[in-house]
């Protein structure tokens, strides 16, 4: 693939920008297959195009949150907000089920209206969340104004991700026994929203005390069903709920969307919400440093040939992987590079 | 932690070296926290100290594998090998069950002669990749000709494992429906043996019959009982046999032994061995360099207040991410470092 025109990519970010459906399509592809043109578009897109409220839905696979999530989606769209999934498959070769081609999804009603898309990006955690904030920004650029981000499991790939969402909703159901996970894990502590979902199965209000307890919450939740999270610790501290719910019935399912509006709102008027805002894009910036920083150092490792005389000393077991690797860095930087401390 | 005193470290490779249970302990510990000390203690590991032969043993949670090694490690010990077993956690959050502190391992009567050891690292599959590359490492200096390296999930991070291993296992078990998952996901392209575990269950026949048909193997297996790998082209080139076992009932796991041994055999004659060994050593040699190469960048960075100007665009949004990380690493490489060729 070779680099794009100039204004191959100018006309992509208009169509992008006008709301077309299909140059939206083509600029998430672009990002996620790491196409040559993508990082002019993500500069391109970033001038002047807000940044979408993102929620991260997280949980053990079982706990139903491909239900969950398009209901959400639903309820939010019902607020007069633009709302986009993306759903993340950290491509496990074989970890339960998570394989791209055999997820079907229901939408339900606002399947024509609701954007989806499948993310599957090869890479560590890191890699991964890097994606998701560039395709995040691609979202902010064609006018959604919510990005509900699924993970598909619940391991490291998938707390990576929800290090990059304003607000984290996990999502359990009874007799997983995931509320003891999370509890031992430290995930309680990034949560948000708590959601026991299948509030119809037994077991259900056993699993909410649990994590209710964990929590140090009142027992009594009844000011969640009017929307309110005022445990008396003022209006700017959030304090994270756990909500009972059900995708089926529908069940608590006005209190999961009224809980995650209350915490836009109370994030916005502590400063959270700009915060974390701007310490994802420092994040981004970091790791895209490092990435540039390492392919710099690699090009001028090949061209010095400081490879070639190292491999045959380390194949010979003359030099071991350590030695080796402090002898191509001071290569790198002595000679390819120059230390001005050095020279002035 | 300080940087040990030299003769501290010294004292621990000749203590390892001559087989002391506790300075293996002690070793080991310091590679896997990232003890100051672990760089030169590595170093001086690789002097002179063999590598071991690395069994990696991987499949998906239920398959049997914690049962599987330490019979594997039992009829390795019979014939004559030192043997240890690293059981890997890749420390997911809460994925299932996979807390350390949980793991109550049967060793059974060879509890007092194989050595085991959970290992759990934070960061990504690459930084646990690079920590179990070491940790074989300590092992050959204290005296192990043989490391099972088990992995408790079967993920990304389990892959990158086993391309460390010189024999890769795969474990199934009927009922998982995993011999489907590792067909589609091509993890059988990475297995040298793979075990249908709990071949005394109904359906384990299925399982073998429909992996031996994906590897386009002959259905009549009457050789493998043998020990022998004959298909019939020829002893260099190793055709994966599917074997069927029973950690409880004993059966099949001579075929299991045999078809590792017969592996290893097959490696050597046919120079795979050797050649996994430089690549193994060679992986993390860029590896370390690359991390090198990112820790000095980083403290130029610092050095020369690259962020504070940079930060504060990023903040109000006159700068993006992207156009941010290649002014930094600009700064960077023609400010702090310089570039020979310009300046020559």
């Amino acid at each position: 693939v070779v680099k794009p025109a100039a204004d191959e990519q100018q006309r992509l970010v208009a169509a992008l920008r006008a709301g077309e459906r299909r140059a939206l399509a083509r600029a998430l592809s672009w990002v996620e297959s790491g196409h040559p043109g993508a990082p002019e578009l993500l500069t391109d897109v970033c001038q002047a195009s807000p940044v979408p409220w993102v929620i991260g839905v997280t949980g053990v696979g079982g706990a139903g949150k491909s239900t969950l999530v398009p209901r959400l989606a639903q309820g939010l769209l019902a607020e007069g907000l633009r709302v986009g999934i993306l759903a993340v498959d950290p491509s496990s070769p074989f970890s339960g089920g998570a394989i791209l081609g055999d997820r079907i999804r229901d939408t339900g009603d606002a399947s024509s209206r609701v954007f989806f898309r499948s993310v599957a990006t090869r890479g560590g955690s890191g890699a991964l969340a890097g994606c998701v904030h560039d395709l995040v920004r691609v979202m902010g650029a064609g006018g959604f104004d919510v990005v509900l981000v699924e993970t598909v499991g619940a391991g490291q790939s998938e707390v990576a991700v929800m290090e990059l969402a304003h607000t984290v909703v996990l999502v359990c159901a009874p007799g997983l026994g995931d509320e003891i996970q999370a509890i031992k894990a430290g995930v309680m502590e990034v949560a948000d929203l708590i959601v026991v979902n299948k509030a119809d199965l037994p077991g259900a209000e056993a699993t909410a005390h649990t994590l209710r307890q964990a929590l140090g919450l009142p027992m009594d939740a009844h000011h969640l069903a009017e929307g309110r999270n005022d445990d008396g610790q003022g209006p700017c501290r959030w304090h994270t709920p756990v909500v009972m719910a059900s995708s089926i019935s529908g069940q608590g399912l006005d209190q999961v969307r009224a809980q995650v509006l209350a915490h836009r709102q109370t994030q916005r008027d502590n400063g959270d919400y700009a915060a974390r805002d701007r310490q994802r894009d420092r994040w981004r910036m970091q790791q895209l440093f490092t990435q540039l920083v390492v392919e710099r150092a690699t090009e001028c490792a090949a061209r010095m040939s400081v490879w070639s005389a190292i491999e045959a000393e380390l194949a010979d077991r003359t030099l071991d992987p350590w030695t080796a690797a402090a002898r191509a860095t001071d290569s790198v930087i002595s000679a390819c590079f120059k230390n001005r401390q050095e020279t002035t």
